[in-house]
């Protein structure tokens, strides 16, 4: 089962030292979703080669540009590409008032549909085949929002010899891949055990978005398999990164140990470091499975 | 004196090939004046070298994104970099609306001054010690405007040790370099030529943004030092040129021609285009001092 995000942009605020505003493209097979969306995202996407027609939804977390400038661009180039299938577009209020602000002052006309959801209370917001969202909101200077993302999995998967030989009919699937046993026309119990096998557990993966250092994320973000959770500053600037609303390695990587994640990729650094070294050994002082999240670099969910 | 502008990006709507959206920086002396601000005009900004902190004004022709979705960035990365003086930014009337309303979502105030002027009739629209600009406007899918900058210069330059030894005051400076001759105090005339030289002639530049053919355009450009004009298309697409307001390689080099201009820049280019050569080889059948207008590149105004 493919579950990846590829970083498209680590930096917070001013672009610095070549490095680009926060956007990320997580993929489930063949299923795209973009979280938040940095001035320059498009060309980041040429440049790793995301293809930008494969993306169903977008979800932008707060309203400051470094997580938004870039997304009036990707959507008018996918309309000149001719795009027709729709995109689910997922933000703060205020962002469709702008982006309709800015296809009236272009007289443009997308030749495909937008289909806008305000973020509002903790909920889900989007469900595919095969993933479902949430929204959480965060703490930050202005309303901003993480999301997580769920894999939908069935807990048992069939097996396909098995089904032909027993002849089951496609009614009964959704009985057996919940776990259910299987009655043949003639009366036998075929049990559950015989014709499934577990699937490996649904993965997850959750955003912080832009937040101060909230214990109460690590409840929500409890178990998740991947956390991406914001480090604007090292340690020695915890005092700023509180009144920046904003986090550092080490609050990041309580978050992570607290929460019980598998993994924690960190990021939104902040402009003024040009190494990122001490980012990485910080985070893992207190949580042994953390990473950098570096641009251009796919990281598995597992 | 320097007087050259320098190519941040030269594609026209979609990114393609590595080449970004319209923007240029033109410079003379200290001064530096931004002609359009595509998408990731910050980020080419840093990767060359231009400082944000020396523009002054910025000339947004039109509002198709691309030539002007990265102008929010740049405005607020410059006030996160606490940038105190003004920025004079000359656009189409919508455009402060949008920047208004994106300041207003992420509850941001610019700690200097942004001082709009919107376009509108041909005229004189900014005013420097070293410069003029006037706005042109140009026939485009939307209202849009060209640009033309002339370097001020008075016909005649002071002689400073000529200056010196006849005691001229400070008061009639201006109509020495404006050509007068000089009355000592005991009445004797000191002839013009004895007081200064000549100047080398004033420079000038024109932008002509996107604009379909147009040969009224030769006549408002006539006699430049320099003209950029935009060739989204080869010669052989002059029909679809035409349908899009946009103009060929032979079409441009036909207004520089007809207008007499020194040199010509080439830009704008169709992302259909991987391979550019071509754009130069058609635009010098017309006009032999053709150039293509190459990003990271510095062309100097003489």
């Amino acid at each position: 089962m493919s579950f990846s995000l590829t970083i498209l942009g680590n930096n917070s605020a001013v672009p610095a030292f070549g490095r680009n505003p926060t956007a990320q493209v997580l993929q489930l097979q063949g299923e795209q979703f973009l979280i938040d969306c940095g001035e320059g995202t498009q060309l980041q996407m040429a440049k790793f080669k995301v293809k930008k027609s494969k993306i169903s939804h977008i979800f932008i977390s707060h309203m400051h540009g470094d997580h938004y400038l870039g997304l009036m661009g990707l959507l008018t180039s996918m309309g000149l590409l001719s795009r027709k299938s729709e995109i689910h577009l997922h933000g703060p209020a205020l962002l469709i008032d702008i982006i309709n602000l800015q296809l009236e002052a272009s007289h443009t006309e997308l030749p495909y549909p937008l289909i806008f959801h305000p973020l509002g209370d903790d909920r889900v917001i989007a469900e595919t085949e095969k993933i479902t969202v949430s929204s959480v909101r965060v703490k930050h200077g202005i309303e901003c929002w993480g999301f997580i993302f769920r894999e939908k999995k069935n807990p048992r998967r069939l097996l396909a010899d098995k089904i032909r030989s027993y002849q089951v009919p496609h009614a009964v699937f959704e009985t057996l891949q919940q776990g259910g046993d299987y009655m043949t026309e003639d009366g036998r119990i075929i049990p559950n055990t015989e014709l499934t096998e577990a699937h490996e557990p649904a993965k997850s993966y959750a955003y912080s978005a832009d937040t101060i250092f909230d214990l109460s994320l690590a409840e929500k973000f409890k178990g998740v398999d991947m956390l991406y959770h914001e480090t604007t500053y090292l340690k020695d600037q915890e005092t700023k990164a509180g009144e920046r609303f904003h986090s550092t390695t080490i609050q990041a990587a309580e978050i992570a140990k607290r929460a019980g994640v598998k993994k924690l990729l960190i990021g939104h650094f902040s402009s003024k470091y040009d190494d990122l070294r001490t980012f990485a050994i910080e985070a893992k002082s207190i949580f042994e499975n953390s990473e950098l999240a570096l641009e251009g670099t796919t990281y598995w969910v597992s």
